[in-house]
């Protein structure tokens, strides 16, 4: 048995299981304990922002929520003062708590440490990690949104045994990450999964970020409100477009399509570059059971191989609204397992 | 000093450089002796086949060319028939014969033994490797076309100090093979960057693989042939349609467009999808310096984020008719190196 594994074994993160004969030494089989360590995860997604504390399987024990700031040390200082309350109905929570992880909307350096850059927190180089752990005294790692949620499958979720994956987050935005080879991919700018800005149409509608058609503009949960607002429909939601689709209505029929379609050429894209073994779309509202998910899954199935057309699982899994923070909180629990994850 | 080391150093293929001091025990600098292995390099990509002797740098030290035939029984024996001659100038030649690589369109398994696909070969599982060694003596390797140029791009090219990059090969066809981490990705079923069949022009051209649209129909040397044909152009080459639209032929211009913006809209979604250190265009034909290469970059730069543009570089790299059998051995170069690539 290694150094490492005992060390860990006397701080009550590994127990042994079993022993194993063979040739040579026995092995001794080790597994995790549960809440042999305990993690701090926090989402700069929305506000006000949520806080969890959660155990070695990702499973949630204590949820705080604290006001949003864009000021990166009135957040360490709001971190620090929502922690207590986070942690109280633990006794040995404070004791085994052994990192910190933040998930926000942006780049982030393979350190992940650094912010390089956030559209949403109007942010350049921030070193939020340092910030927050100098406030906080937790080892502490940050991450962007989606990242954060392919480390979460990977290490508590159904990815688990898969090598190769993408993860498709979709909410008000479209985030996406690669795991390439067991280990997340980042890009050589930490870009590798941007397929929000994606040119999906041509000479499409105008994007926020200066180029026109990228699949933001026409498969995000907003791109889909505003379209259902644009053809005169009063529908808030992929449910109520659905069942005005299902009813007959052209405009919706329109709306579900082009989105649909356009989230499908994405992933068809993904699998012909990138040949993933799973491709996950991890969804907090919306629903993939009607004909935004038919249209979707067919436009994927009809822009690949042949060959490849139902090769490669297209999972749905709807998530709650904790995916983000339960995410910061898988980053630092990896790091802390096995440190961070750059390539 | 590794067994193993010392085992390379007896065999002449490793030597000592230099030796460091610091702490603890000194290090010694190893260094691969060029001439100290040979590799064979073979292309069953053109008729007549070319075969290489290639050493540790990459070199092409010898050439012969034998019948392509579509048979894997006759290609052995084609290979043991023209081997000695091949292997004749260079008296160590047999005695340091370390490998013998096959490139091939279509796909390879993992551990590069076995041809699970090929359309151009009209070949189904084909365990060429193993055919090829009984028949030669000779440790064997297969690989996808693209795949071995980057593997070659990687050991002996531009791409050495490179962990994370995208070799285009620009031919008749489209090929593409993506380096991620310091090794070669293939991806679930061995098709990562298949950009060829990507659909670029929804709707579009119908493609020999089923789909319509694919980069393939647009992008390829062939399809550039074909579009000017269409156009009533008698120009067999990009070369002779630069020409013309540089003397201002309207449809010189409207069929280099097309390719070009096909191209570069398929490496900017190369770039949005998994941000690369870098993108190498190996072609052996074709000219990058024209129309048709301003298009391809004014493509490429628009439909990434605004902030990513100019960011990855873009290389086009001239390369000679052997680049397939050079690749090729250095599939077996690397195997003997560091083993095989799987991921």
């Amino acid at each position: 048995m290694s150094g490492i594994a005992r060390d860990l074994i006397a701080l009550g993160v590994l127990h042994e299981t079993e022993t194993v004969q063979g040739q040579g030494r026995p092995s001794i089989l080790l597994d995790l304990h549960p809440e042999g360590a305990f993690f701090v995860g926090i989402s700069l997604l929305e506000d006000p922002a949520p806080l969890v504390l959660s155990d070695f399987n990702g499973n949630i024990l204590a949820r705080q929520t604290m006001p949003l700031s864009r000021d990166p040390g009135v957040i360490a200082g709001l971190i620090a003062d929502a922690l207590p309350k986070l942690l109280s109905g633990r006794k040995d929570a404070k004791r085994k708590l052994y990192g910190l992880g933040v998930a926000l909307s942006g780049f982030v350096d393979e350190r992940q440490a650094n912010c390089v850059q956030s559209t949403l927190l109007g942010w350049q180089d921030v070193p939020l990690a340092q910030i927050i752990s100098q406030k906080c005294g937790i080892d502490t790692f940050i991450e962007n949104d989606a990242k954060a949620v392919a480390v979460s499958e990977k290490l508590f979720g159904s990815a688990r045994d898969v090598q190769n994956f993408s993860v498709v987050s979709f909410d008000d935005g479209i985030g996406c990450a690669h795991f390439i080879g067991g280990k997340l991919y980042r890009g050589n700018h930490g870009g590798a999964g941007e397929i929000a800005h994606c040119t999906i149409e041509p000479g499409g509608s105008p994007c926020r970020c200066g180029k026109r058609g990228c699949l933001d503009t026409v498969a995000s949960l907003k791109a889909i409100r505003e379209m259902a607002k644009a053809e005169g429909l009063s529908c808030h939601s992929i449910e109520d477009l659905e069942t005005e689709a299902a009813r007959g209505n052209a405009a919706a029929v329109r709306v579900l399509h082009r989105a649909g379609n356009a989230l499908g050429l994405a992933i068809a894209h993904l699998i012909q570059f990138n040949d993933p073994g799973m491709i996950l779309i991890a969804h907090v509202e919306g629903r993939f059971d009607g004909l935004f998910g038919t249209v979707m899954r067919q436009t994927a199935e009809a822009n690949v191989l042949p060959r490849y057309a139902g090769q490669t699982p297209i999972r749905t899994h709807r998530v709650d609204r904790d995916v983000w923070a339960r995410g910061a909180a898988s980053i630092a629990a990896h790091n802390f397992l096995i440190g961070p994850t750059p390539n």
